[in-house]
């Protein structure tokens, strides 16, 4: 039984930052439905979650994510001119341009409760889903596969004039909408089996 | 005893696949020692690697990675010319540049052998390995997280110039550089632990 207590606990704590992090309005709207129904479940809870976004970074050298910058940050389609916007501010190193399909952390009561829910996400079209963690508290990450990851200038300077610029920009646009298109599969699929 | 006895037939089946493909040269150097560590330990098989690489993809939409085709694909670092040369094939569809770092499946004889190669690979730098599937067989993927994925042009026409294109193929022979490097810090982890 103390394993139950554990996760009962767990999830008990992390309901509570969840809704801390609703009432602050720093969970995207688009995900909560997903996040309502794994948390009514007996045997999940969610701890992390992000509907998807596209992000202007600055970092030293490539790699380098713990000395990297936002020069933006969005989860939302964006326009081409918030793209250069953005870009104005950066100094020094190299400017990569992300779009990131959405991605969700959930506790699970036992191996079997996250297995289960690994099949799932993947037969939904969440192909990176995986087991992430075992032990005392078992994670399930939930993760797609579309994505961007373009290095875009270097010390300030942009390498792309605005004809490719737009091309980006509508690329991480068709990024972000397709892997979010993929939440309603993903919830459909979590209403009947969870 | 069923499920060792499982795990036996499963990994003298990997290994006479792998020595199949070591024979016909499939098979990355590069990853060779990896390999045979891991296939040296009682606990564990490979079912599949890829010491990372680079590929320049022709596709239909965005995601639609089941109608995609290979205009190139290297496993080593490439130049420019190789890159333009490639892209010369491209006739429909956007075109795509990737580079890929290494990833391994690894079979692994029960949930804690799988736990354990988890914790180990994230503290060598592998920091999106985690466990695909369990059940019969209980699958490990090990990967990291550098990598690159621009689309860099549409119905046979690239979008970036001479200077741009040279700045991508510097950046995903960078990307490969840097994630086969990590292959040695994970060799020397999993020679101390596995």
């Amino acid at each position: 039984m103390k394993n139950e207590n554990d996760f009962n606990v767990l999830k008990k704590r992390a309901l509570s930052l969840l809704k801390q992090a609703i009432d602050e309005q720093k969970v995207d709207k688009k995900i909560i439905p997903i996040l309502k129904i794994i948390n009514g479940s007996e045997s999940h809870y969610t701890t992390s979650s992000c509907a998807g976004r596209i992000v202007l970074l600055e970092l030293p050298s490539i790699g380098d994510k713990k000395n990297a910058s936002f020069l933006g940050k969005w989860h939302r389609p964006i326009s081409q001119e918030e793209f250069s916007n953005a870009a104005k501010q950066a100094k020094k190193g190299w400017i990569w341009f992300l779009a990131q399909s959405p991605i969700l952390h959930v506790g699970a009561k036992n191996i079997n409760d996250a297995d289960q829910l690994v099949k799932l996400c993947v037969s939904c079209g969440f192909k990176n889903t995986g087991i992430r963690s075992l032990g005392k508290k078992i994670i399930v990450e939930i993760c797609s596969t579309e994505r961007l990851d373009s290095p875009v200038g270097r010390d300030g300077k942009l390498f792309c004039t605005g004809e490719y610029q737009d091309i980006l920009v509508e690329t991480a646009n068709e990024v972000l909408n397709r892997s979010q298109e993929k939440l309603y599969i993903l919830q459909d699929g979590l209403k009947k089996n969870v």
